[in-house]
């Protein structure tokens, strides 16, 4: 198991180094990351390269065994770079120059950068390619971060206006598949193309600005791939001249990058991983499907590169982590597949823009709490390690994430209270309430491996999608479809059949008409014997074929049906016409799996807090049971265990403390 | 009674034309909008026009007894005319391009525009002048929409310069109205001055820069103005070509453009009326003023050009109209003046920012709800046209409605809770509550007709208002006049005479001191034997003249007077120094209508959502009553009456359906 | 004593000016503030004056015994310069030039602006100098105000990267100071040194740019420095002709520019004091509070140039001042060190973006109740002058203002709910419930006169800031510390020492961790026997000497101690180490203040509004006590006083009525 932090040499002084890979080494540490903002050390005059330090600070580490994950340094072009090539800066929406101060600042089409990130990645890499302390590559620093992924430059024009002649070939297709005639936005060549930029908009709804929906959709796509292509760019002059490992630190939910394609080339999959900071309120569940997320996205198990390691923040400091939570977020990312845990950072900034997010230590270097939690939770881990490193999570449930979907609903959200992510966290909430792991897959991706797979709000559809998922219910699979599914083509516009459209066979459904649940409203329903409510969207539905789950029971459409399912060859298709309350969604979700024959959790707890995953390695099979809550809770183990943290075995009911970890097997 | 939908024939495959003009014909259609987004496919290449597609769409109709109001396609100029003239795009008031993507991205004042405007419409209008198929034309498409009605780019600066020279003939003139000597603002001439763009303000007021609000009305006044100009170029290029009645489509309680002045030179009124959408809290009562302003900018009966259909918005959806409330809508528009009644839009369209805003038919054209209570209704009023269409509405009262006022107010709204247009509708709502019509008519407009005339917050004022307004109330009338009045001169200085202003002697009363309430607080009075109350503002009344009719009942100005009377010759005039409680001046309005000599209601309900117009056709007189609730509701009818609809009778109490119509003669 | 009022002969008939002269003859005047906005009157023409008029208005003045304040014209130079320098706007930080129309649009960085002022003061000096008509001279108006203090444009650039030189000497002490390292911001030259503009950021925090906070600090100096820097050139050009003294009228807790620097070159400071107007909630604790600054920025008594007279407002107005109230608030200013009350203004304006600004007289000239409250007041305090002009406050505790403290705490406020001034003024209210007063004290001001000083959130510090607060102490002082104490270098570094740092050892403590509290957390705690709560801020102390005074009862930190104190010499050093409720603190710094060896007051009021100010003159002590309730209240007289407005005599229980004021002797 990799386990270690962020560091920057370059930031301290230069007798700290010893001292401090001591310290790594003491906290049961093997591998840190560095070099990622170092540019203006590596490349102090254009053209000037010093490694020196940079090779003592690495020198450093490898006396006490510790390896480096080397960073390379884009994220932050020097100033001189800058002044030299301005129009590398990004543009806004509005045309506005983003200028120097803080980091990103480049736009991923430019030529210029391109060819500047050629020369000091080759640099880096011909200088640390075959060193043997290195052990790993890091390509930049989070792609999109601080609001980088969108830029409206004259290159980025024209690189979109490329990327479009390259999607549609003809410029009467994109016409069609855009449906440019409205509003008489037809385009007679690709150089009369624009990007989604500032417009005639309502002071009403500033973000709106008209645009065609198709039109932006696309801009979100070659926007993402352009990183996905900055990206490559690096990893071939790598590849040329390493044969480590490269990765990436994706941000979890981050919404703007196509995360399947941006992990495809990697060799493995690393993130960063804040549960408690100033811009969201925290939630471990929130960290548990952004762990499968970044699991699934490349389908193998993964690193944390930067695993918060205190109170955090830019200009306001989230809570402090209580004792007890960075061992248990450690634990929660390797029970959701993490083989590698690197925390950010060693130790706190005193400069810049990043002073308040804590480290392991705090700026006065002495070791506390946290440095002691850290300690202590990695050496369990190292003892551990046998049985937890490269364990598999066993999930029989998989819910589709894609990003086009996404960004879809991110241009039109339908209803104020919509919101995809949401929904898709609402559907693995259900399903983790009974103990029931959960994959994030992709659009066409295997579902061989699922006896339920959910496609939630999945709008977007061609034919060779009704295909896929046609062709898994027929062979014995159970889809769950929601509202809106099959109401667009894969290009944003309405689909012109009655919805749901490319699923309405195989759900064997029809959508009457539709209410979108405006001021408050709630629309109650009948499952089974139960009352729910929704209060986001109802689908009035009308049978083609299937059954009735459940009606309505309020509006001019009490009851008509809401939840439907469909028999279809070996397998069955559901179709829940609006959103539910968590309640009802947990009950039908369980019922949903226990019709597919998934066999209810050996371990289950009732507390507030309690997240069990199961795992399985070279053929055992074993449980990481989390208890998030301060307060101490029981659960209950169908069958005699053997707990792996402690050594002692346990039956019936457990009491785990307050964030408290157990390990059944 | 014309009837039909709004269609776009350019969006839909060739082989669907014949089949929608046939189910429009089987909906009791005759009529259908076309035309006003198709430039560019009129116009694929500068000046390369095809009308083929348009003459055959025509005829479709045409074959099934439909006629076309065709609009002028000025609203979305193509793609490649704004490549060769890209400066005219509009800018906002940073001077920030705002570019291709949506519509209306064109600068009125741009001589370019001007001259393209007359090549296409005159290429349209030789087409289609004299085509008997064509029944009306609709110049462009809702001016100002989508926040086009202020540009700040140079072609406006010089067509301010010009408009303020023509106003004001001399730059002393300006400078001495204007008050411009307040903070060295002194324009010494025409070239020096500006337009209200970004300035020097304060972070926590962003949107208010600090200029002289006599600048910024006569700002307003000028971009007004400037749509209005922009508008007669088109009406009189077709004038000259066709003798077809011409309209536009205004928005109701737009604020931007003065329709009195919008309206003046077209043949009759339409407007585009969405009673349930994201951007407002669906209100029947502001509907209903809206229709009444509409009739009255004119002071003749009206279209509804776009009358919605089904649930509608951009990003996010409205909630879905239920049954009963597309035909009540319709009612609701019929009752007040409307001679034609065309949906918005026939089907939903599949491409760019209006999918969502649904049709008669969802995008699969099948026939649902929506379109089977549209086709009912418009058979319902195919039938009862000898009588609806042309009935006039009976009103006694009139509300003086004011884009001068109502500009000013927005500029300067003396209270955080002041709202020009919601106290309009609160006096508005005050008459409804007894039954009573109301007309909305202009400054200066004729007032013979009223027995009583409302003029709230009336503060922008001259000679020749205070005459006009004398005179009448000399004359029998009775005027209602509003804290804030006669506090302006009509350039929107402050009077230098003790408030009312030119009022004074009218209303027998001086203004000793106001008092704005802020932050919740809430002052009493006692209106005759009940306790009432203000929430935005006080004035402190000393009487010269007039009788008390409410004093205070709180505040350092306990016992002063609120309200009062004065006997002007043969009529009377009131000042209100203060909001009022909804039920105090509903109670309020009653009186003062009694006492002018007001007929109550034969027909009175106490529902919620109870609407009562009475009309007037040809000697007839008849009553359209309305349930805006969807509960039943119980009315008393004060008399024999025979129903239209039903063609039953009715005396006594008579119980209305939820969302139900009934028309009594 | 000075009264009088600002007044604009320009903006009114010539033949106003004798009236409004003998009216504020009667008012009991003395003096008038003018001229500050006439440029464009004095200037009509480029190089062509215009006195003839204003020497008139002086003579009018002067003939009723006022005597004037003159302004400099600069705040608003007129179209005709800004048409001819047009680079003399200001920009914004999205680089957008903010242009004409309200004020203060100009760069005080800006080489021709510098040129221009010389020649229009030089102009006025020349020709009012030895005036002996004129009283003194007040420079430009409000520095600052309208968000004008931050300009990024061209000349602000190049002036900021000369600042730096001259303060840094060496780019690579810069970068040293800074921090630049962190994430590749070095700079190799003066010339590549930016300001803090538009940069990327999180549209999540669009004001936070991610800018280097040393940076940001350094360019909030820098632009400070800048207004002092204008300032001094033109009290430089004055003090060559003219020997009247100078001030400038400053906006008490306006954050943006260093008073104690603004007012050092001053002869006397000069404020505007508005307490209810419409961006605020009003409390008069906060104008107490803003009276101490202005008297404590240059340690002197001042003048209020701008007093309240009437409601104001610029859009919308406040609530109306209530009868006594306007005199209440002039003995306020009186009380806490005005030796010149100025009401703004003589007449509201009938023209520009200040016509709600009311005045002593309303547009129509008509003397009211506020003409005769103000009438009445200013006769009271010619009366009482001899023993209120010139009477010092008596104050035994100190509370450290920093302007660099504020602006850093507004870089980073660690918690969303922390606010630097809220924090002082919560101590300032603190002793003011016990009655005492407080002095406002720069940082390494002098501390000798107090017993108590506290340093809220002290977080800057440096070696000699250390010596200052350590001398005070060991000679016997008592300081106060609160949480953040000690954490960050005089350039917005953190500190690598143990916290608080500097004030580590003199303290006695150190901070073991601290917590944000965020989503509402409180924290309890135990102080001596009662509870109180945090909700902002807690730091778990561990003692190195100090005693403990209060300990957390909450969270894992339960127990441990939060606040203490350590015995240093002769005196003793407080640590805080959270934020308090309002009753906590009260009792606390009343227990403090008692340690000190602080005398309760002689007078004491339990009331919601009883405000009360120790005076002292040539001997004799005296109190001023308000009532700032609209009810009744009642005061304790322990001892036999004389009451100097009634010339009556008190001893024991004192009923001072709603908004009155009593002076005792």
């Amino acid at each position: 198991m990799q386990l270690g932090a962020c560091y920057y040499p370059e930031q301290w002084p230069r007798e700290f180094w010893e001292r401090d890979a001591r310290m790594m080494k003491e906290a049961n540490f093997n591998v840190v990351r560095m070099g990622e903002f170092a540019w203006a050390k590596l490349e102090p005059e254009p053209g000037l390269y010093d490694f020196a330090w940079l090779d003592e600070a690495i020198g450093c580490m490898d006396k006490e065994g510790i390896k480096v994950v080397l960073g390379t340094p884009t994220p932050t072009p020097p100033k001189w770079l800058m002044d030299r090539y301005p129009t590398i800066y990004q543009k806004d929406k509005f045309g506005r120059t983003r200028g120097f101060g803080s980091r990103r600042h480049y736009c991923v089409n430019h030529p210029d950068y391109l060819a500047l990130t050629r020369t000091i990645v080759q640099a880096v890499a011909v200088r640390y390619g075959k060193d043997e302390r290195v052990k790993a590559w890091q390509i930049d620093n989070e792609f999109g971060c601080q609001d980088t992924t969108y830029c409206y430059c004259e290159k980025c024009l024209a690189a979109f206006r490329d990327w479009l002649e390259d999607k549609y070939g003809t410029i009467e297709r994109l016409n069609e598949e855009w449906g440019t005639v409205f509003w008489s936005q037809t385009y007679r060549d690709w150089s009369e193309l624009i990007l989604p930029a500032y417009s005639v908009c309502d002071g009403a709804d500033p973000d709106y600005h008209g645009h065609n929906p198709s039109l932006v959709l696309d801009y979100k796509r070659f926007s993402s791939d352009a990183v996905v292509r900055y990206q490559q760019l690096q990893i071939d002059l790598i590849r040329e001249l390493s044969d480590k490992p490269i990765t990436h630190n994706l941000m979890g939910h981050f919404p703007e990058i196509d995360y399947y394609k941006l992990s495809e080339p990697l060799d493995f999959v690393s993130w960063d991983n804040y549960l408690d900071y100033p811009w969201d309120v925290p939630s471990y569940r929130k960290a548990a499907m952004a762990h499968d997320l970044m699991r699934g996205v490349k389908n193998q198990n993964f690193w944390v590169m930067e695993q918060q390691s205190g109170p955090c923040g830019w200009n306001v400091l989230a809570d402090t982590p209580k004792p007890g939570q960075l061992r248990l977020w450690t634990y929660q990312a390797v029970a959701h597949g993490a083989d590698g845990i690197v925390y950010f950072r060693f130790r706190a900034a005193r400069y810049g823009a990043e002073q308040y997010w804590y480290g392991i230590l705090d700026h006065d270097s002495v070791p506390r709490r946290r440095y002691r939690e850290i300690q202590t939770t990695c050496g369990e881990l190292a003892r551990l390690s046998p049985v937890l490193e490269g364990a598999r999570v066993v999930a029989d449930i998989a819910i589709v994430k894609s990003y086009d979907h996404l960004w879809s609903h991110s241009i039109q959200g339908h209803n104020r209270n919509f919101d995809y992510t949401r929904l898709l966290q609402e559907y693995y909430d259900a399903f983790s309430a009974h103990g029931f792991n959960v994959d994030l897959v992709s659009v066409k991706g295997d579902l061989s491996p699922y006896k339920v797979v959910v496609l939630p709000a999945f709008h977007l559809s061609d034919p060779s999608i009704k295909e896929w998922i046609t062709r898994y219910v027929a062979g014995g699979g159970t889809a769950v479809f929601t509202f809106r599914s099959g109401s667009r083509t894969w290009n944003n516009a309405m689909t012109d059949q009655t919805l749901p459209g490319d699923f309405r066979e195989l759900c064997g459904v029809e959508v009457e008409e539709f209410d979108s649940l405006n001021y408050g409203r709630r629309v109650g329903l009948r499952v089974n014997d139960g009352a729910a409510f929704a209060s986001v969207w109802c689908d009035v539905l009308h049978s083609i074929g299937a059954q009735t789950v459940a009606t309505y029971s309020d509006e001019y459409y009490d009851g008509e049906a809401a939840i439907t399912v469909n028999d279809v060859g070996q397998g069955r298709a559901y179709y829940i016409g609006c959103d539910l309350d968590e309640k009802a969604l947990r009950e039908l979700m369980g019922s949903v799996a226990g019709s597919a024959g998934i066999q209810a959790s050996p371990i289950s707890g009732s507390g507030e807090g309690i997240e069990i995953v199961r795992k399985r390695k070279d053929g055992r099979e074993f449980f990481v049971v989390m208890n998030h809550s301060m307060h101490e809770a029981q659960i209950s183990l169908n069958g005699l265990f053997a707990e792996l943290l402690t050594g002692s075995s346990a039956n019936g009911e457990f009491t785990i403390d307050g964030f408290g970890v157990a390990i059944f097997e």
